[in-house]
């Protein structure tokens, strides 16, 4: 139904917005949004039935009932994403997108923008935080370059190359990017996961970033869509000062009135104030949930991502696992927009998807509970006084 | 300089408290309290120099200083705690104690007192919460029989035969233990953990427990040493309903007027209302902390035996790691109490050690990142904006 409207609406050529509460942003004449309609039309709800079963199952393990918390939650919840009772946790992928910020010449950040580049470099020989983290929980590290200032030349069975462009505009003159861009930015995303599934069927994903000044349009894009004030949404980053904090309070402020971004088009605001990493992590947790994939969420960069993907197609959420909550401010306010309780608060704010990683190794946890606990029957462990067996 | 003051108190037969900050207990006439005392004499502070070193080298990986949050914090505790710059986490060990409890007839729990037992088998068959997790983070788990109501019959290189006696009596008619009891208790808690270290060295330990009633007991201590309301630090167990919650909180009343625990003597609360699974995990601790290695610690009656170590030698505090906030109520307060602050909160309270392996996973995560990452010189990557290389 909701695919005949729309195609419709391409087909009219005209600009209408359909089922305001699904889907928010509008298909323009000439777009080619193919691959991000076929994804965002195909995310199913997730399995409650199969929820029941597991939430039965848990309450028979030996163990009082509830009383490994949000290990229980987890494993519940993967098994109503993927719509198995015993998913399966092997193939863990964290995907790491790295872009460059036009913004960054406002002198938002306490890096200079080569570090992206460089970075990048470190993600390949393995020695970045993301590369251990991923390492120690198991979790294979796909690098991806959506659009560094820099001309990779690099081989590596780990790198994929998706740029859009040497980085995005300085926002606070112009978009941050074309729409045409921002389309080909998501689109990007849902390529590299489809890719990548294609090839080894991926059981859990985790969300990852990496880019110079990149909190700077996450704030953006998270203050059009919350409504919520800049300054309580912009935090230090990677450690700015107080006058570099008041600079990119400004540049957001004057990013966002300069190119009025519409909160009800995350195209839109995407192409003003976002990044091309934002993009394709959008991409990415679209494609995830299309797939019937758990999608760990990292912190704050992920965060705006999955503003963008939420608004985009709001089923996603019932797919979306918050791994932590970031120490960089506006995180926090981002979740509860989502309606998402991340499950670690370890003051952590690196980004790469270091949260993400450990948010997995989480999730596996919840699912080993579920698959290889013994029950009240098979231990001969009396139940619970009063309760039947 | 305490050692020999507490020593000619003991020559001297008589009882005086000895600088009341650092050491909390009397030795009586008579009382063997040699390993206890030898332990408690051995715990010395932590290397703040190596904590000043690792510091430095977190500080100098490629990331923004401080951006991995609580693993660089755990990285820095366990260097101090174990005076290395990388230290080892292969041997990571879990204690399981189990003892059951007298108090259990008064109907405190949601489960028979049989259970006990039966979850001792289960542990040693694998089919247990905790051996799911432990299995997963890589750690190995060791039961102890500290006084189940059940005559074990068993061989297994994982089971420890430290029993106590058939259970504590009930605290409500008078104390759980006699003090030689509760002393005994501690000794073989020390034993388990000196006599596994002997085998193979341990590089991380995990607290641990099992009993049926144990909240109980650990609500009486938490309540005698921190002085706050029974209400407030008595909390669902196994999920009782609400008239057993206010029987258990009435027990508890009972059992500290009746017995008038001395909140000044550690093993007088041991053995007036404790149990021999906290006395137990009370000598890991300490046992833990003399041998220099982190004691990552479980939930609320782990948190009752860090009290009466803590009490015995406070020097311990900086040798624990609280692995998670448990969904019982008054462990918040023991953490409180104890100025520690929980890595966890993921509304669990299963005990026998699940959180403790949780916690351990964290622990080895920072060790990784310490030992694994690359420095910004190594990575080639740019330093901060104004930071001289």
């Amino acid at each position: 139904m909701r695919y005949i409207l729309c195609w419709q609406a391409y087909r009219l050529r005209c600009v209408i917005k359909i089922d305001p509460e699904f889907i928010k942003f509008r298909f323009y004449q000439g777009e080619s949004v193919n691959i991000l309609k076929e994804v965002i039309e195909n995310i199913e709800p997730v399995n409650r039935e199969i929820m029941r079963i597991v939430e039965k199952r848990l309450d028979n393990l030996t163990k009082p009932a509830g009383s490994l918390g949000r290990l229980e939650e987890l494993a519940r919840k993967v098994a109503g994403i993927t719509g198995s009772e015993c998913p399966p946790v092997k193939n863990k992928v964290i995907f790491t997108l790295a872009a460059d910020h036009g913004v960054a010449e406002e002198g938002v950040s306490a890096y200079p923008q080569e570090v992206t580049a460089q970075m990048v470099y470190n993600f390949l020989k393995g020695g970045a935080g993301i590369n251990v983290l991923a390492r120690y929980v198991g979790a294979r590290v796909i690098v991806v370059d959506m659009g560094v200032k820099e001309k990779f030349k690099v081989r590596s069975p780990i790198f994929i190359d998706k740029k859009i462009n040497y980085g995005t505009k300085n926002f606070t003159r112009g978009p941050a990017m074309t729409r045409k861009e921002a389309i080909r930015a998501i689109e990007s995303g849902i390529e590299v996961f489809e890719e990548e599934n294609k090839k080894q069927k991926i059981d859990i994903l985790g969300t990852g970033d990496m880019g110079i000044g990149n909190t700077t349009p996450s704030s953006a894009i998270a203050a059009v869509f919350t409504g919520k004030k800049v300054e309580d949404l912009t935090g230090m980053g990677t450690g700015i000062n107080v006058y570099t904090f008041r600079r990119k309070v400004m540049a957001i402020q004057n990013g966002i009135k300069k190119n009025k971004p519409d909160p009800e088009d995350p195209v839109d605001v995407l192409s003003k104030v976002g990044g091309f990493e934002i993009g394709g992590l959008a991409g990415i947790i679209l494609a995830g949930a299309k797939a019937k994939i758990p999608v760990v969420l990292d912190g704050f960069i992920s965060g705006a991502a999955a503003l963008i993907a939420f608004k985009l197609a709001p089923g996603v959420k019932d797919y979306i696992i918050a791994a932590h909550c970031s120490a960089e401010r506006g995180h926090k306010a981002i979740l509860e927009y989502l309606g998402l309780k991340p499950l670690l608060d370890l003051g952590m704010r690196l980004g790469e998807g270091t949260g993400a990683a450990l948010g997995i190794a989480l999730v596996e946890a919840g699912i080993k509970i579920l698959t290889e606990m013994a029950t009240f029957e098979s231990a001969g462990v009396s139940p619970k006084i009063g309760v039947q067996t």
